[in-house]
């Protein structure tokens, strides 16, 4: 059995894409975080990204804004940030306070500034196989994960649990797309499948994105399966200094011995998202050099 | 068994639509066709869907263009009938000449007159389960027919055989999507899939939109599963005046004693497409009404 080493994967790429950044001379690539409020999370979610970004050359800007914003004081410099030529990605941490509307906010940012490809026609070009678009950054790390660890995916069996707008059906579409990793037979299941256990029991590659902790046992899936773990759940632990630890979507002990492949929580998929917000951060500069 | 009368079915809808339309007395539904070549099918369904359209009291245009027009000929049209605020839903005939890209001149018709759904900011907004978007004919009326025809979805295994853009994709999406019909648990089958027939017998409804003759056979399926056959396929048959007879993708012979319900070919999905073309105009027409 592989544990597939996320965090070495994605320092794997960073290097590449520090490699990549330090040969553009005239300019460098420039992502835009807005954060609104101050939610614990979402302050150390930006902070590692842009740790990230300075290690590999891309500058950061951060515009941070009260809890209280209006709508239309955030559209305004998301406005600004579109039109300023200097600027190639833009990315707005979620979750956003309730009254601003998430949807509507994404898809204020230019579709070629969207580096966290949840703008509405990103979307649309992931369904139609158009690589012009940015995939966002989760499913992506799915994709690289599998990519970089070999495992195969034409024509075997993907089962996806989870029907998210974020995880489930972007990761579902880019198993069933024709190239690879790709050309998989793809099934999604959610909260109203029956029968769960038999479903996932067929899956040569399982991705779990369901957000319940340790939810996938080891009698839901067969030999040899290679297991995605996309949850992040918190669960009390008051041997940790922090109060709690972090489990996965999949119970580790009972499916690794039946595993494969097995991506670990923390450690797994997590570090990746970060990796493909760079990446396409490179990619929107790219994009916007060439135009 | 019951057969599903698309013809019946896509009849009442007309109905429905006609009254609804018999209503508006300032001004009617107004939709646009533009037709390149001459093309005998294209020209076929053109005409079909103008004398539907007048039936309800959608008031039609056709506009025709030779064989080797440009796109940028073409595109103006289309930038005319977007502008035309007299005009609610814009149709651009498939399969166009080779010289000219699809999908960009799709992408050319304001999303809020895509009638036809094929808008990447539709397909997009059908991923992302928000009503406001136009969902492309066919897999519309695929949902209208398992609606009308009270099959259920809840929780149920539902099989696409095909993963086109147009039917395979959006019809999966639509089966998995929250609501009714829908919450479905869904597999996307194609021709990479390994071992099939293992797939397609744990169907409790089976879509098949794979473009091959009598594909789908008895020993694939379950007893008691309800299946739609998007297929249009020409068989030659020299008993015909035609020299040919339509067929489905799935052999209805060997699969009828085994289903629930069963779609026919001809006069299944074929005619709910026109259907589901007129039901887009008129919402699209009540949406430029209430801007």
């Amino acid at each position: 059995m592989q544990v597939i080493d996320g965090n070495a994967i994605a320092e794997a790429i960073i290097k590449e894409l520090t490699k990549e950044v330090s040969a553009f001379t005239e300019r460098k690539p420039v992502v835009a975080f807005i954060r609104v409020g101050e939610d614990p999370a979402s302050v150390s979610y930006v902070r590692k990204k842009q740790k990230t970004a300075e290690r590999i050359g891309i500058e950061s800007r951060l515009h941070l804004f009260p809890e209280d914003v209006s709508e239309r004081e955030l559209f305004n410099q998301i406005d600004t940030l579109n039109s300023d030529s200097t600027v190639n990605g833009i990315l707005i941490q979620a979750p956003l306070p309730r009254h601003l509307n998430e949807t509507a906010t994404f898809n204020r940012v230019h579709p070629e500034k969207d580096v966290d490809g949840f703008n509405t026609l990103n979307i649309g070009k992931l369904c139609q196989e158009d690589a012009s678009g940015f995939v966002a950054c989760t499913p992506a790390g799915i994709v690289e994960l599998i990519k970089r660890s070999q495992i195969e995916t034409e024509g075997r069996h993907v089962v996806v649990l989870g029907r998210s707008q974020i995880v489930g059906k972007p990761a579902a579409l880019l198993m069933m797309r024709k190239g690879l990793p790709g050309n998989a037979t793809v099934t999604v299941c959610h909260s109203r499948t029956k029968d769960l256990p038999s479903i996932t029991r067929q899956a040569d590659v399982l991705i779990a994105a369901i957000g319940r902790p340790n939810f996938v046992t080891g009698d839901m899936v067969k030999e040899g399966v290679a297991v995605i773990d996309v949850g992040i759940n918190r669960l009390e632990d008051r041997s940790k200094k922090s109060g709690y630890r972090l489990v996965g979507d999949v119970e580790f002990i009972t499916v690794a011995p039946k595993a494969d492949y097995l991506t670990p929580v923390p450690g797994g998929v997590g570090p990746m998202t970060v990796a493909m917000l760079m990446q396409n951060t490179v990619r929107a500069f790219h994009l916007a050099q060439n135009k």
